[in-house]
């Protein structure tokens, strides 16, 4: 039984990561963190927890967490993350952070588009967590670093065709939507029901803190340095997220051919599912599981190609794929815990 | 393992035992019919299901059923319901059957309030297949009627209350509202999007046929006919059931003395969770699992309570409890497939 | 041309009675304030606003407001709004008070409900603002209390049957159901889109401060005291109040007969339409205007009447009535700046 | 008083030219049509109209239209719209046509992404109606083409931009999201209130009916033809309508430059709103108005704008655009009528 803890349990990815965890077989938690609600039951934060935890919220500040658990979550903001894991690293557990300070691996870049790095001698060793690129580098690892929920749903949808040189890397457009628990539990004037409902929007145009991820992960895939135009949108709608990118095509290729080369590419895998011919993925048909649904059209009057890719972003786009990385940092079947069927309607 | 087939797959409801069968350790899902789909696998009609599922539609018409599946669950609207039972129990399988027509026990009441009944000779064996309340008559059973969703959260939010005399069984008002699946998959108008959206109201006011469905079985607790105000509402939400339920109090009783009441009678359910002091039911906080939470408000101003119940009015309202009628109808586990955690947000 | 002030300009109220009275002819608006964005144009707050004022937020602290406005509306929350009216109406302008700190006529209830009162003198000179029921009152007053938005609903659907004594007084029962932009703007975990979509809940069972506004109210229609049971439910929309009252029927009323006084008791009325046998109210049918749409349905299984009222909270509940209070306070017509069709969908 | 006529009148198009004109002061409404609806008063088929208009649906078939109107607009599908304006025509009255059968302006582009073209003598008179771009022709025009819903959204956004020259025509990328009345009120399970809620999707990827429409009016706009990729998506919301626009700069421009451009191009429009510096367009902003939204955004990394345009679909992308040309049409001032304050929240 693989003792597991969760530092910041009590936003929505926190609370996602104990929902997953109630029915993960092969693991017990231990700790869970909230420095607002300490010594408040998890279940009185989250009623629909009630039956599923016992457990009750523990002050972060000062907390002895070692020997408390194997693995840690930590699911708190970037720079608090930086601030928690090496102590965590330090006590002998491994670490999947959920936060962005462990995903880019050049000091530079994260300390331009975010903050001072004042653990930047982890950067080298933290594993980009995408199981479906790193598999075998998750495995051996100590410290995952989690992938934000919009680089999650480009990268499965481009790194086949990119990977085999069927798009032209400066040419990537990537229009991305997101359900409102992106924006977290805090609480905001902007993310009010009255706000959000019945509208839609875009935020943070060409700014975003997940375009440098993006380009980090691409640029691997590729082989070369690019810049992608990155918008995202707001949903009103809880969960889910559906990016439309569009490139263009590196030479004649037919809509046939392109199916292939992405249904090849994720036939073995559990989470990815390349849909039928005709169909299109919907953020409804993802709910609540760790599925990534993948399609694309090209579109022959301008030589482009549109690829769709649709998740949860609160569960492959966040809870779900750190508890994939968990399930392999632990030698765990990879798919143990995940085995949750969408909720529809 | 079980063999299970569904009769009328097609329907939110059909979607939903999939859905819970797909994760359910002692089943298999060996038929799915669907006049409309026939042919069709029921993966294209409900992508959610995709991996989940490699069934085909068959058509219902001239099916010979008999062999192909332990238990049936008929998921097909009243009246339908009744022309298919007899054959697949004739054919020596047990029934789990979701409509409305074997419910009431009285051929005149059923005939009142719906039509004529074609297997009026099989209402004194179909057992009303609430658990809690008939849990030991379902395990008998061959036949079980599976209880409205309606139905369902009035009689677990006041059988404790009623069989202990607390009420008057005269004063019994039921404020309930539904989330829109209810409604069903059906193209109508007014269940559009653009109809529901962002709306509120209540439809078949002292009309509606759950009513006699209600006051039968709450009849049956407190040991007396009744008649009772329900009134239903449509929710702009897909999933969920709150009833509001007013009744004058029978004695001088506290808050105190009736929340004890409520709380020993479900103490060993795995599914009604009475909550805290101080916590009101929401929807939100069952989604997605087969829960029933309670709560109740003594208002001391004018001698009444007011108890309120919510459940997921696709699970706990119907394909959840039908799992569990299985379960019991078969001799497994109660909650072998339904420990599912609340999806929140 | 009547001059308008709107002191708390920044709340949902606030930025309705400028859509409101943007389109009044006639109406200026020369004043609005803000603590919360002092110096930043009310449009900059309320994007949606753009083009309709250039108005900018003033500091209401020590604001000297003598001489800017004929009428003043306080949309403040209760307890500022009695420190502010006093100053306003001794400058000589009139008020429209949208909190609930005049709406009492009697200072111990409304002590028993909210807390000390500063302002008690102006108690019995203020006019509860339901013009319906007390338009020639309204006519006179200097200060107005304008009723809150589950009064107004209960008010418009009992008054004409319980002043013509058909119901019994003791037996009332008033489930009522709110959109979420009745929580106010304020940033608060429970209003989130995430916590709030998709799902229903009760709150404040037996314990809503409009409770005793609404036997105040009901307790002159009918000569004697009364209690009601009253609970408020938050809908997933943002606009919108249904409810559905319950009572006893006090002779052998029937369906016709009551809506035969429905329908004479508001015959003129240009904002209160009862509507054609068979139909029922519906929040979306009243969106963005100040209609209260009224239904009922007699239930002769057990004696009682259910009475159903929809308006627009913002409007007939807050803003649009405060405007026709304005507007008969000022002796223009009373339905001027008040002719919006219903948005829907 | 001008005497309108609406030939289909029981859609939301309908509704919605219903509720502006009810506000118009110098157009009175004489007759609604409706084949489903036939003999029903319109506000028994929409009730929020109630009180708002006393006219019955008349069955279209064998219609005597001829001196029933001064102008008529044809709320009814492509197809059906080509075979019901000559007719009007011929009887002396102007038309707005709300359907696509005469925005293109070459038979065999119309032929080629619809059917065969019964009216096609038709086509070269027809003036595309977008005001903003074509006001002076409108004004002449005997039958006026009201423009489909994304095609106002795009062309808003980019004619400033490539009038001046700045983009690179062939670069065009339109991602555009579309709330779901835009589909209609025909009853279809893929526009149910479960499908479309708590989802996002796109549709007809690369081949929606809206890109030739789109193309033949940019290209008049640079003066070349050009293909753009255009990808609709469905959001769950009633109203509103963003395109988020991508194009390659054909120079050096800056933010301010372009920002510039656009509000020059705008300065004297009544529904054009190009938004202050650093705020973003959201279509709950524009609901229920006439207003289109705009922003736009330089990214320096990669030399691309991004252009934002909202709308309300069922205004400005459909009735409010086509008051907007039933008032330069006759002759009155262009935003009577439409002087409506979005409604927010």
């Amino acid at each position: 039984m693989i003792r597991v803890g969760i530092i910041g349990a009590s936003g929505y990815t926190g609370a996602e990561l104990v929902r997953l965890l109630a029915n993960h077989p092969g693991v017990e938690l231990t700790l869970v963190t909230s420095r607002q609600y300490a010594g408040k039951p998890l279940a009185a934060v989250f009623p629909h927890l009630t039956g599923s935890t016992e457990l009750v919220c523990e002050d972060p500040t000062g907390l002895k967490t070692a020997g408390r658990a194997d693995v840690f979550f930590t699911a708190v903001p970037h720079q608090t993350a930086m601030a928690v894991v090496p102590e965590l690293l330090a006590s002998g557990a491994k670490v999947v952070d959920l936060s962005a300070d462990f995903r880019l691996h050049q000091q530079q870049v994260y300390e331009q588009w975010y903050q001072t790095h004042s653990a930047p001698e982890l950067l080298a060793e933290a594993v980009y967590g995408l199981p479906e690129l790193h598999r075998a580098a998750i495995a051996q690892a100590r410290l995952v670093a989690n992938p934000g929920c919009y680089p999650t749903s480009v990268l499965l949808a481009l790194a086949p065709l990119l990977k085999a040189g069927c798009l032209d890397p400066g040419s990537l457009i990537i229009d991305a939507k997101s359900g409102t628990s992106g924006a977290g539990r805090a609480a905001q004037t902007g993310t009010l029901y009255c706000e959000v409902t019945d509208g839609f929007k875009a935020y943070k145009v060409a700014e975003h803190r997940h375009t440098p991820e993006i380009e980090q992960e691409l640029g691997k895939l590729c082989g070369q340095e690019l810049t992608v135009s990155f918008t995202p949108h707001l949903v009103p709608m809880s969960r889910g997220m559906l990016s439309t990118i569009y490139a263009t095509l590196a030479g004649d290729y037919g809509q046939g051919e392109l199916e292939t080369i992405l249904r090849d590419y994720y036939r073995e895998e559990p989470f990815v599912r390349v849909l039928p011919a005709g169909q299109l993925p919907a953020t409804q048909y993802v709910r609540g599981s760790n599925f990534c649904d993948l399609a694309l059209r090209v579109d022959r009057r301008n030589g482009r190609v549109i690829v769709l890719s649709a998740i949860d972003n609160l569960v492959k786009g966040a809870a779900g794929q750190a508890v994939q990385n968990l399930n392999l940092l632990c030698g765990l079947p990879e798919a143990q815990g995940l085995g949750i069927v969408p909720l529809f309607p």
